[in-house]
């Protein structure tokens, strides 16, 4: 019997600021992340879905046809993912689950793989093998087993070299509300019950060795990126798009319908050319995402960045960077990657900077910011929705929404 | 009998400031304005033309050789329209006269037509078709007969859909001119005049549906431009001129002589390109003219532009701007063309602003100025001939004659 | 018998300052100038070369295998070339010497030509013809025989055209030796010796008509490079490098091991691109010199300069400019090379400036500079090593080393 699965895309999204939009909504490759995960679990030939979510994520979803799936939706304001779990619990009855969370991108072809599993296990965990340490929660396991989770270890002392990923199966998840039912609602109420359920009953762990991206501060956007343009393998030009015979096309590269590619354009494959984008004489792309409706103006150079729609760049460079919607950078500004020091970027917030990773970041801009001729935007800053920047600015620290920087 | 056409070409011009070249002389496709309205009444195979002018023009037209019309020319500084006329009286003799005003550009096949109504009539004006409120001298007729003129009239006060054009036709212009020299000389001698004739004599309307642009601002050269570049059907380089084969043409262009387009231009019509002119290598030009002599140097885009004689670009963007001649803006100077609150920019003059048209207006520069690097010239902005302005500076005001900003 | 070649390398090159290197050191077509003189003498059959030099140059020769000619290293001090010369005595014993000086490059095909009158003469110096005043010793001759030399006389007042350029031969060194002995130690022991040596024996001028250059001053990188350039003749691209049939190459060009040419980049020769080179799209080189190592990211323009080993470009203009190695512009950084005045520019130095010919001249930057977005070097800066330029600053006097413009 195959299981119900349970999207758990509810989340309120605090850490994404400055970022407005719902992260689960955000479009990559021109579709919400909400509908790849969805079309995931169609492809992986699963018949229902339970989907418990948000308003604003409801409101997308009314308006959304899935091909081959029953899918039912359940508002919930939850506190938790133990929460949300029980508040699908009547719509759940007793079939057996597949819970999997919205914000966590895996290969495709990863959920296929789990039907196997399925048949044969009373549940299971995910365990996405990893080679550093990161903040997550990681598996104990005896034999094969689990029987524990270590919430975020110190170097050196992880139980395992695998991270609890929320792909998990419950044949009977009655067992694991009953467990539930008794931990007082909180953050971790999901993880207590689970604890409590490996020392009753057998979970075993499958382990998940592929890419993997999670969406939680505004710069993973770039991650998610990365994890489709690394996962599509095809060339495809869109028949309405038009491309001049003096563009240079270079790896594996979408073009969506109606995009326009003018003379002297160079894209450098892995990207993505939304529909009804023009990218203008002598710009250069290369491995980017550039959504819906957006303009690459002029001899502009877009590098590892998300565009989101709507949004006219003229020569710009943009490296690194997130924008999110409707920004629109004047001639000549600049969003720079590379700190002088050498030292890796912060996220730059308005209270507060969070470490990163590499050594290049640029800018994460919120929706419908505007940019005057030559501006300067610093590693890592962050520029909150509605900001207004004059020409020849320097921007060093974070912008608050709708803040005007003259 | 063909008329003599009286070519009114003496207008001082004071609200063409900045700019310094007398408008009738300013280069269009690399010839005076005033030379493509004698090519016009050439064309139209009108044998003899009279031109009233000032000394400057009379300077330029004792250099031209007209190819078959004879020219005949008064050097006079009239207190308007009906005084140049009455200065011109005793050469002009019984003659019948077609009067036309050489800043009132029409499409050229339009004077043909008027070969057919000079045989028919005593005399006529023509009305300018028109759909929105201008200011200027509406026609108003009864029965198809012109019987006066309305200067100005505010929105719906309008007595009829057309504008007083000057291209009119006398037979017997001596009936005007002993009407008008009842009248004292002042700047509506001649629509006094007019009207009064009006009222003793049938004067026809000749109606014109075409395109038409009149120089009275300086932004005006754009709206000029634009009926050249639309007038333009032909694609045509000359046979001296280089045009890499890695360059990219794209539309109707003329290409003159000696001119030279390196690779990795583009130039995407309609526009035109002087003598002598280079375009570098990674530059975009459209729908713009370039005059002789001038350098549009690397990576330089301009567009819906005038770029005067002997100009030098270097990596610049010039968007809906006006350069007079010897403009030199080192790289990465802009002009932009787009108010970051959205409205329509404003024509910024020293000591006041006017009201234009659309949503993008660039920069209007009178001759020999020259830019450091990496400036930025806000949108509606005049500068006056020969101010220098240093590196890095934001010019959001007007800049006066001979002005340094440092 | 073949003479030996005295390689004069050991000056130590104070007026080179800010460039760090020792100048005979530096690369040019990726071998520095001492090896491009070991090889012109090589080529033109010399079979020993005696090098006076200092501990850096010498440790450069002890990793230089020569091809076909026995080496030997003078480490040496010395105060002046007469001291130099007195202390390689010895090494010289009692053969006959050609005295050459590395940091005085001329064609090649020369040193060939000097054998037949090494084989005729008892001695020789070499006349280098030249038309306008420089500030050098001038030869004064009799009968074509050299009588004595005229250090900078003033314009009018040469003795000759002919300057005295240091490719003297002598079959008998011995006689001048003993003569230099009796002179005490000083800058000019050594032409003071020579010109007593021009009384007592006939001394035959070479005269030399060729393309010369002379490493003084750090902007006379540029007089050395074009010299290089000019004398290049061949097309040659290294089977290990990669030129996209997007990139456009025109003119003389040598393109090294493992250079890699992006779509839209454009090379007008003559230029020489170094081993590991990037040079990116749309990006225009022309008559310039990029030594390995190096990348000129997207859309820049690289004229008429030398650009060092290692420094990284992004979408910046260099115009006739020298960098000496390790700097990093970032995007949108300007190196001006025209006086907005139109005055020749001068070379700024920290405590002084020194006048050009010409009327262009960008900057000289010592190695290890890094620039921040948008900056603006005006013409004729120099900058010290290892400075720091933050974004968007104008920089229009000489910086120090080390030090950091906020």
């Amino acid at each position: 019997m195959k299981p119900l699965v349970v999207i758990l895309a509810g989340g309120i999204g605090k850490t994404f600021s400055p970022l407005k939009i719902n992260k689960t909504l955000l479009p990559i490759f021109g579709k919400p992340i909400l509908q790849h995960v969805i079309e995931m679990v169609e492809t992986a030939d699963f018949h229902e879905a339970l989907i418990v979510t948000n308003p604003e994520n409801e409101l997308w979803l009314s308006t959304y046809q899935p091909f081959n799936i029953t899918l039912q939706t359940i508002v919930a304001n939850p506190r938790g993912m133990g929460d949300a779990l029980l508040q699908a619990r009547e719509s759940i009855g007793s079939r057996p689950i597949l819970i999997i969370n919205a914000v966590d991108m895996v290969e495709p072809s990863f959920l296929k793989t789990l039907m196997k599993p399925i048949q044969n296990s009373y549940g299971f965990i995910t365990g996405l093998k990893i080679k550093r340490n990161i903040s997550a929660g990681y598996i104990k396991e005896n034999n094969g087993k689990a029987i524990g989770i270590v919430e975020k270890p110190t170097p050196g002392n992880e139980p395992s070299d695998m991270v609890n990923l929320i792909f998990h199966y419950f044949s009977e998840p009655e067992d694991l509300f009953t467990i539930m039912n008794k931990i007082p609602t909180s953050d971790d109420q999901y993880e207590k019950a689970l604890t409590e359920l490996m020392a009753q009953r057998t979970i075993d762990i499958v382990p998940y060795n592929g890419s993997w991206s999670k969406l939680k501060y505004p710069h993973h956007v770039l991650d998610m990126m990365n994890l489709f343009l690394k996962m599509n393998k095809v060339n495809s030009v869109a028949r309405s798009a038009i491309v001049s015979p003096h563009a240079v096309l270079d790896g594996f590269i979408i073009i969506d319908e109606n995009a326009r590619i003018d003379a002297g354009a160079i894209i450098r494959g892995p990207a993505y050319i939304g529909k009804n984008v023009k990218i203008g004489s002598h710009t250069l792309i290369r491995q980017s995402v550039i959504e819906e409706g957006s303009i690459i103006g002029f001899g502009s150079e877009v590098a590892r960045s998300y565009i989101g729609p709507r949004s006219k760049l003229h020569h710009n460079f943009v490296g690194d960077s997130v924008f999110e919607s409707d920004i629109n950078p004047s001639w000549g500004t600049t969003f720079a990657n590379w700190r002088i020091d050498g030292n890796n970027p912060r996220l730059l917030l308005p209270n507060c900077s969070i470490e990163t990773d590499g050594k290049k970041l640029g800018s994460i801009i919120a929706k419908n910011v505007f940019f005057g001729v030559n501006c300067a935007v610093m590693p890592g800053v962050t520029i909150g929705a509605g900001a207004k920047i004059y020409p020849h600015k320097v921007i060093a620290v974070a912008v608050c929404e709708n803040e005007v920087v003259k």
